[in-house]
């Protein structure tokens, strides 16, 4: 049963979307003009999303050019974890857009006319800590990663479901905590297996994992932009 | 800067909340009719509020008529995990609104449909997985707790604002956690202290920092409603 008023929240939502996948395109050919792959990174706050850039970035050092885009709604904490890498960043606060709950096409365009796409090969975006809001946006990206840390426990995928069913890969972090966790590993792997996204699971602090990921993130780097 | 379409989306917003606020006015005027208090906890996916509940609903029994409602995109875990307590549970489910982010004071309605308030002196909400959306709307809530788990990490108060800034109690979640983490507590306080709110740290694991949780359920629930 559907009343009037939901009907027009839908109708406001359906148009809001359609404008945002416009500029999407917009951002697509941008950066194909420049063979720039973006990979975009979503999660809880909380999830890993900047310690897995950390324990990345240095990996990928010398191998291809790589820039950060950092959303959050307020600070500028995570692009200056960054910064201390000598990796370029632009933080992007949606705080002046009303503390908006994800990144859309036109943040990532203007946080583009600041990160020059054509000085890259790879840019990440760490999008806004949501695991809901930001899987509804596309913002241009070649490859979109959930990440999920274990202390977020097993039913995730199955409570979020849009997240991981549009992601091209799911990363689950901090493993190193799964023997401090009231945590079942085998019932998470279960839970993917129903949505069949492609995982790996990582702790960035011990670096079990990590070669998985570099090794995905290099191929998405080299992958043809159609 | 704000262009036109910027513009044109904050109405929209705006226009969505005002609506909201009626409603979370009248769901205010129902459960005052029956003396009824209800306790919105809201938190990051993983924060551990249907754990909370699971270790505070025992604590209740026989102390005051208690109900729940929760509140996820997809999925009737969390309200499977709270009938076992024989405690009267709504699951609400947002995925039939679009995969809803948030509770609204609408939805909320529909659940009071079905846990009458009349039977109870406590209502607990669990809320949408998010540290980002419910925070922005009023539901008709006696008080408002955020519980944010110490896996997530010290900076959150200062990157999620609104949330912090508007809660009645945070929660501080899994301390027993706390040696297992690159995790500094004092820094956490540090944060909250500038944001101001009440806090209480705990673990509903070990039941370190349950009673004072316990103490302050209590008195929210003998709370004058005004």
């Amino acid at each position: 049963m559907k009343s009037g008023r939901d009907n027009k929240r839908i109708n406001v939502v359906a148009n809001i979307l359609e404008a945002n996948d416009r500029v999407a395109m917009e951002n697509r050919r941008l950066l194909e003009k420049s063979h720039t792959r973006v990979i975009d990174i979503i999660g809880s706050p909380g999830a890993g999303k900047t310690r897995l850039l950390e324990a990345t970035l240095p990996a990928l050092a010398g191998k291809m050019r790589v820039g950060v885009i950092a959303a959050d709604i307020e600070t500028t904490l995570d692009a200056e974890r960054i910064a201390v890498l000598d990796v370029p960043v632009v933080q992007t606060t949606t705080g002046a857009f009303g503390g908006a709950c994800h990144l859309d096409a036109s943040a990532v365009r203007q946080a583009l006319e600041q990160l020059d796409p054509s000085e890259f090969d790879l840019i990440f975006i760490e999008n806004v800590g949501n695991l809901v809001c930001p899987a509804e946006f596309d913002i241009g990206q070649t490859a979109r990663v959930v990440v999920l840390s274990v202390a977020e426990g097993e039913d995730k995928p199955l409570k979020y479901p849009l997240a991981f069913r549009t992601a091209d890969l799911v990363v689950i972090s901090k493993t190193d905590l799964v023997p401090h966790l009231e945590f079942d590993m085998a019932a998470l792997r279960d839970n993917l297996e129903r949505i069949k996204p492609e995982w790996i699971e990582l702790s960035a602090r011990s670096g079990d994992g990590m070669p998985s990921w570099i090794e995905w993130v290099g191929r998405t780097a080299r992958r043809a932009i159609c």
